[in-house]
């Protein structure tokens, strides 16, 4: 039987502000824990019932489940990380490939270029203050595991993007065509917003803008849609698979 | 002044079974509005605030506007369509490049892929029956225009793709590398749903099992990212832009 207390700490972290004062954050749902679980991910907590068959920390009631969870239908497992953010030291960019957020606020979108960065064994990602939080439910589930194996950094860009050696890339519809880029080893992608694109500081940044071939009509792609073309396009001309 | 019938009718429109019984559907916001109008779309009505520059059939007062609207700040603009779904006469598919989505059912992944059929000016989308509803705003909205000027069939998979001539490539993890891909003018390209991937009778129909190189370790991509992907690869070994 968990107290109310208790019950009342989990459901609260699904808010950020309760989160950041805790150091904790909350996941729920079979897949999303398998997910982590499978790729290595140290829960500090796990609260399952009986149907759950993963590894578990503490026994909980359906009843209880459904006090806590924000389902319409509860799921059989709800765990609790520790929340820590990776600095990012001077210099880490001037070397392999970094996926840069910038302001990139729909979590789906940013577990989705979480995904993308794995999938092309990008090095690391570094998320803008202003991102959405990496450490909300939304982000984690669209990331499919890829939380847990990207090495995301979270920084200032202002600060982060000041004297790297590596080539900066951002795109835009007058670049350098991505179907004709030489071999890139050391690199960095950044990414805007959907609504807003980069923001000043980062286009200041950027020492080469790189355009995807249109065919069509449509003013531009989708930002996770983008990225994974130009990685897509990176990867191919570099090293092979 | 609005009647309150009329009023009713608007909100109504949210509801599928509603913009089929009407053969009617909604789209609010001055966004969506703009780039539909932009893109040459015929609307039946525009109700439209004073704020609203753009072109109108009715004004609205904006109290009428709260009271029509879903959104928690109403938007100036709320515009009415026909529904037309296009039928796809035999044949068709056995030329030019169509991208077939197969049970599709996250509308922001089906605007998505509106978007890059889009960008990559392929000939047509074949939506199945069970993915989402082209006709709601979800779809549209994600769409960024790309809903006016991509020609979409709606049909039954099984019946489409039979007989095809042209090649029908499918994504799995052990298909033909899309980097060494060589020029394809006539291609079905088909996209199963997140979770369940393709169904037994469009992986039946597949000709051609195609594979987005993979350097990280997550499964899979989400499935616009991927369908971009390959239509990057298909474009770049064809038709130059």
């Amino acid at each position: 039987m968990f107290t109310k207390t208790e019950i009342q700490r989990l459901r609260a972290l699904r808010e950020k502000k309760v989160r950041e004062a805790l150091g904790l954050f909350v996941v729920e749902g079979e897949k999303v824990v398998a997910e982590l679980l499978a790729a290595g991910f140290a829960f500090k907590e796990i609260h399952a019932t009986e149907v759950w068959t993963g590894r578990r920390t503490h026994a909980i009631s359906e009843e209880d489940m459904a006090r806590i969870s924000h389902f319409p239908t509860p799921s059989s497992v709800l765990a609790v990380g520790r929340i820590h953010r990776e600095p990012l030291p001077p210099g880490t960019l001037d070397h392999g490939l970094t996926l840069v957020l910038d302001g990139v606020q729909d979590p789906g979108n940013v577990g989705t270029l979480l995904r993308i960065a794995d999938w092309y064994a990008l090095d690391r990602v570094v998320l803008s203050t202003d991102s959405a939080d990496l450490f909300s439910q939304k982000v984690i589930n669209a990331s499919k595991g890829s939380f847990a194996r990207v090495k995301v950094h979270t920084a200032t860009l202002a600060v982060a993007l000041t004297g790297v050696r590596a080539p900066v890339l951002g795109c835009d519809l007058t670049g350098d065509n991505v179907h004709v880029l030489e071999p890139l080893h050391d690199a960095v992608l950044v990414i805007g917003s959907e609504g807003r694109g980069l923001s000043e500081v980062v286009r200041a940044a950027v020492t080469r803008f790189v355009t995807i071939p249109k065919f069509g009509q449509v003013d531009s792609l989708n930002a996770a849609v983008a990225a994974a073309v130009v990685c897509d396009n990176i990867r191919r001309n570099g090293r092979g698979p």
